[in-house]
């Protein structure tokens, strides 16, 4: 039988794992990625080229509202801080995560698609309360309501460290395709490596005790 | 003890009774208008007036998602069609007003406000899912739980039927107002006077026996 998913795609770690992790649970798979006026514009680039290697169809769809609603550090100029007395940073987008799913809902219902996939993450998240399973679990209740579908909102990566999702990576083939994949904050290839982005990938790498790809591949390319 | 509200104002005649409605319950009320693409472009218009008549600020926020989606009668050259066999009709925009509500509550979350206003309607609405009053209630949860950020939306006409609108417009004195509101779905002034939306606003101005003042006004300005 035909299963169909719709992976949120950003070309970076989380996504790139996810879209593998979906080309092993899925026989039909697409991805949808928002171009919203981000820094790292340069992650379109690794959408491209991660895309062309799974051979999967790739949507970019410009998303001009968010930039325009500014007061984060992600779609302006802020420099990037990390969050102080429990505040939440500044590189909280208020929204994104139920913006990008409900555009993601809305192509896929037009689609005939009804699983959605992405890479939130509950236990190594920056405080953003939209990458929290409660409400990822109300947003599916309400698409599902908002345009009479039964969809459903996946996370393979919700409970993992960063770490076990280097592990399922591997697990899923998506090492080789992780060479290209984009994290760090500051747009830079070779990757800053001291953005909070960086250092949590290179942590989750270090952990799993298994080289970064993507830094094997600097290595060779900028020396 | 003031109290703040943002309207999701899109220049119609729904909107602009909720706007009405707003400034008679809220001490601060703002407005958000999503220009999406839609084809009547001249709503834009509608809501620079009004929200001159009403003294309230507003913003105009580009949206440039949806329209890229297409599928749909409002913001391609679909014809418009009405519901066939039970199916939605082709003006159905999958998404549209958890998108909208989601931004404003983005919007709504910088400016430090908690009440969303929106005229979304279960009585007389086209079928549309996301008008429902159960899609609202997810979305309201959805939307706190994701900024963790208590919101609430209003919608003051959710029960009420076209005609009961009408009787609520003149109650919270936005009969004025409503002489600059758009409602036909082809973007014509004066109204084309026949495609569904003008139909359902003249049979909620006659039931309510009061004298539709866009109507009154187009008399005047373009005899």
């Amino acid at each position: 039988m035909e299963t169909k998913a719709l992976v949120v795609f950003s070309g970076g770690q989380d996504s790139t794992t996810c879209l593998y992790w979906a080309l092993r649970k899925f026989t039909h798979v697409e991805t949808i990625t928002f171009d919203y006026g981000q820094r790292h514009v340069i992650e379109l680039d690794a959408v491209k080229k991660i895309t062309d290697l799974a051979k999967v169809s790739s949507l970019v769809l410009k998303e001009s509202a968010l930039s325009q609603l500014g007061g984060n550090s992600l779609t302006t100029d802020m420099p990037i801080a990390e969050s102080q007395n429990g505040a939440l940073p500044n590189t909280f987008v208020p929204g994104r995560n139920i913006i990008f799913l409900t555009l993601a809902s809305a192509y896929a219902y037009q689609r005939g698609i009804s699983n959605l996939v992405t890479g939130v993450c509950q236990t190594d998240y920056s405080g953003y309360p939209d990458c929290r399973r409660d409400t990822i679990d109300s947003l599916e209740r309400t698409l599902t309501l908002g345009m009479d579908r039964e969809f459903k909102i996946h996370t393979p990566l919700m409970w993992l460290t960063k770490a076990q999702t280097v592990d399922l990576a591997v697990e899923v083939g998506a090492l080789e395709a992780l060479a290209y994949s984009h994290t760090c904050y500051n747009g830079a290839l070779p990757p800053c490596g001291e953005c909070p982005a960086c250092i949590l990938r290179a942590k989750g790498f270090s952990e799993a005790k298994v080289a970064d790809p993507l830094i094997e591949r600097c290595r060779k390319e900028f020396r």
